[in-house]
């Protein structure tokens, strides 16, 4: 691991910098559990009570709450940004190195870059395009047809079925599937067998996406589903068929998209968010957590759905209002009519 | 890819057309990306300002929109069954090409049949049997007394734990998890630990059902759990111990089934519902996205769950009521009496 | 499979039975399903009818409800704690044959301990520690310093990405996902590209804990995610990075706790639970079905979300009154102002 002193450091960072400029930081860490080669961050006042106690080299901290602080300090304005940077210093990716593991079995229309790196068991299917320092480790299937732009980096057991085309600086966590089946059937009238509806589209990736672990995103069931450069897709989330999210937009964990559904950009869904089929959500929208959208949302803004947090007696109490929340409120208008007669 | 001209995917088809009979057609695509050589489809009304622009071969369309297309075009009362059809001709499934991959790893009591296709990296426990032309691709995990009936279907990285049986046609797709231990643990009192009861029933699942991806359907306890005729089960869906599932049903994804549920046939459950444990629900019963069930259900129909979406002020409006709800109604009934009085 | 004899069980399982002491029972199954070798379970009154038809040859069954039954039975105060007991013995885990598969990748620097198993396709990173009995079926990842107890059981296609720690006893399900990184990216102002933060924490997960399949649980940004001793997690959950959960915890299938959540022990999710970030909920906490938590927790008890299930008519009528439910309480307190005036 590199080390730095804090005056290196502040230079690198471009950050002021108070107390002893030959103290030497090897590492981030939390600001209870850091040791004095360490740096720590003061994200917010909350935590000003921590900073009488750390054993930190130094800290990053705002000029605001610097003054509570006695020890060896970064001063930073966004001590987010601060934090981003110097943990890309002090905790550089590794760097990859190129190989590939015999066992892996890569279709003979395959050209591997020099660059990449392979790992034991991947499988890869016809004509797959790689662009520079793809990672693929172990147990990763790529379908045929698939095109990885340069610095993809998937995690283990990701699936990519046929013809899902990521562009640069993708990357995917373990286990997600890309490009299963849409979920699409027909049948006539209302029972009896469903017959399914072949699903012959592919997914296209865009730059600088990034896929959590355990995620799923369908192919489109004729044309393709195509998520935009910049999206933010978390842990356990479902993204159907045909749909499309525009540019930077975040998608929080255990969410999902129905199939043919079209999000704006730099729109945020918090964790649990349900949007239902065929709709349109314009630009910067904001579904707050376990937000259950059934219409196209039209003005920016922020959105919620949902009770709140009750005691169970509460709940109960509630539920039993809200069965008959329409015949109560009629009743008390009828009752109010009387009297105003 | 197989290529028809537009007369005779009408015969095939058993539809009429309307242009030239000779225009040749070689796949499908959607209506604003199809090129000459391909066949795209109109599925609604609003989709005819779509038809305008289209440089598609030929179009599927009902009766009642076709004055508005003066193109090639296939005419369909139901267009949907129609590009059904059409997709099966111009994009059939790729054969399944008979192959053992010599990394696969096979229990010596296992027979692989001759039309079987099993990928690279495959592990197949004791005593497994297989039907005729079953695709076990690259990754997948096939536990000790499974039995696949013909024209199964995995994706890769499916793991079926020990004693799962699948019906004919029944597809998996990638990362799904059949079979898994059920969450069942037991403790004398309200706390301390928890102790695990063995989980030592099989998984049934019949014939024509269909999986998605990153969906886990776990073991019974001690009998089976049941996944009847044709049911279709999308992606991130979970189905917990003993639950069973009547015939054509459909589970939309991030679905789930607690413990021990009976789900009737002919049911459709929409995206992100939520089934407690020890419930039954009867036949033909529609649960739309995020419904939340609680109690059984003896009737058919449609039921649903929820708030409905607010803007966020509104929404936070609407939980300080409804936190009192009860007592408000309360509050106003009392008034309204004594002024009655 | 082991066998024993009606009295030979009850002397083990520390019970008292009434019937044909030399029955012989080789398995355990349910009442409408067993045998006349099969020992059977009457869980609570409503399965009294089912006792009548069952031919299994001994049933465990509680004191009070025995005098309905005439067979052999096992009298046990707890029956499902008789049941787990009678499970250990006529169903006990196969024991672990030590094994290391010859196509495992495993890191130079790893000792394999002689009791361990090891699968096809395994692939082990640097510096890895294992205790004795542990089980890594086919597929397993372990990513470089993790740390494995004693009698460590994972299912096959686990993977744990590097510094992932887990205690003695832990079970993990196939396709669970342990250290992936958290979802952690940053910008300036609310729009434009999101710059990531890079997550160097690992996971600790203490002895004695279960985790279903497909489950993920991201590694901590800078310090560690941190599941205690006890704690059981079903299928299809999603803990985010730094997130603590208090011993004996359990948290059923489908449910997300987002990042730096505090959750006590002794509490219970059921499904489809969502916690929102930075949150504390204290020790002895039930969430019901769905819930849905934004502010913490301070009284121990059981809470719930929603508005219950209600037919389409009603839930529609209902969305529309919350709609509008602030104004139309404000109306009605205005009116009765009025008329009180």
């Amino acid at each position: 691991l590199p080390n730095f002193t804090l005056k290196e450091l502040a230079k690198k960072l471009s950050l002021k910098y108070e107390g002893d400029p030959d103290c030497i930081l090897v590492g981030v860490a939390a600001l209870s559990l850091a040791n004095s080669t360490e740096l720590s961050f003061c994200r917010s006042s909350k935590q000003v009570p921590l900073l009488e106690k750390t054993k930190a080299g130094a800290v990053i901290i705002s000029p605001e709450l610097s003054s509570d602080f006695l020890g060896n300090r970064l001063l930073a304005v966004d001590p987010q940004q601060a934090l981003i940077n110097a943990l890309a210093l002090l905790h550089p990716k590794p760097a990859i190195i190129p190989f590939c593991h015999p066992t892996a079995v890569i279709h003979e229309s395959v050209m591997i870059p020099e660059s990449a790196f392979i790992g034991p068991g991947v499988v890869i299917g016809a004509r797959v395009l790689m662009g520079k320092n793809v990672v693929i480790p172990a147990g990763c299937f790529i379908g045929d047809d698939c095109r990885l732009g340069d610095d993809v980096c998937l995690g283990p057991h990701v699936v990519l079925y046929n013809n899902v085309r990521l562009g640069n600086r993708v990357s995917i966590h373990a286990s997600s599937v890309i490009g299963a089946d849409g979920f699409g059937y027909h049948r006539q009238g209302f029972s009896g067998p469903w017959q399914k509806v072949a699903q012959i589209g592919g997914v296209l990736i865009e730059d600088d996406v990034e896929i959590g672990a355990s995620t799923t995103i369908d192919c489109g069931a004729i044309s393709d589903t195509h998520i935009s450069r910049g999206v933010k897709i978390d842990n356990q989330v479902m993204i159907a068929h045909n749909v499309f999210i525009g540019e930077d937009t975040v998608i929080a964990g255990c969410s999902g998209v129905a199939g043919s559904t079209n999000i704006g950009s730099n729109c945020i869904l918090a964790g649990h968010c349900g949007v239902a089929d065929n709709l349109t959500i314009t630009n910067n929208v904001i579904l707050l957590g376990k937000a259950s959208v059934s219409n196209s949302i039209k003005e920016p803004g922020m959105y919620g759905s949902g009770t709140g947090l009750l005691t169970r007696a509460g709940w109960l109490r509630l539920i039993a209002r809200l069965r008959n929340l329409d015949r109560t409120i009629m009743k008390i208008n009828k009752k109010l009519e009387k009297i105003n007669d």
